[in-house]
């Protein structure tokens, strides 16, 4: 894994919580991205060369409206950059890890990715992504 | 803000979860650091030019043990490198943020740290941590 490449935090109004982070990052919003099959619009934001992704529930079904209903707004997960997301799932699975997608999929910002379970990492939900060149 | 400098994670096991972690992120625990003002033990990992710090109550009111009382394992807080925390935490009260030390404290690692309310943050509890040259 080569890098944090983002921290997804889960928010209630991607406006607001846009406009707090702006100011205590002291950088702007750079990009407005919603993935319908995931129900979210996202919203990014760099420091330095890691980013923090913004999580807006777009619709009750979304995955962020039932972290939000159990757990308040707040980190939701942790995305690590990896090169080859394919060989990274296998290494991940042949030391026990349980992954929630058997194949990559499509997310935000131009990236492959797949979830680690929380249960598998002491109630982390981790991201492997892979950017899609 | 430079980058993230690291993540927290509490754990109720350093030993398992750092066995874990060094499994996930396919890189070793590089320090163990027990911080006594604060009732934890920290284990460190490195992923690229960012960290991991494994979190665990070395006491009954640590806040790490409350922490995981109330939500269970998972991610505690994001720590921010910054060149000049005092400036930065200046202007953070500026623009609203509720600083939960007035003054910088000594962290783990040979930090200088100050936290922000998570109330703040919309649900994250934010370290901003300076090295100390």
């Amino acid at each position: 894994m080569n890098k944090i490449e983002h921290i997804g935090i889960a928010v209630n109004n991607l406006q607001s919580a846009g406009d707090i982070y702006e100011k205590l990052l002291n950088s702007p919003v750079y990009k407005i991205e919603e993935i319908l099959s995931e129900g979210v619009k996202t919203a990014f934001l760099k420091v330095g060369t890691n980013k923090i992704e913004l999580l807006e529930a777009s619709n009750t079904e979304s995955p962020i409206a039932k972290f939000i209903a159990k757990k308040g707004e707040g980190i939701h997960h942790i995305a690590f950059e990896v090169d080859d997301i394919r060989a990274e799932m296998m290494r991940l699975k042949q030391e026990g890890f349980v992954l929630l997608n058997e194949e990559p999929k499509q997310g935000a910002d131009n990236k492959l990715v797949c979830f680690v379970h929380p249960k598998s990492a002491n109630g982390v939900l981790v991201e492997l992504c892979q950017e899609v060149k």
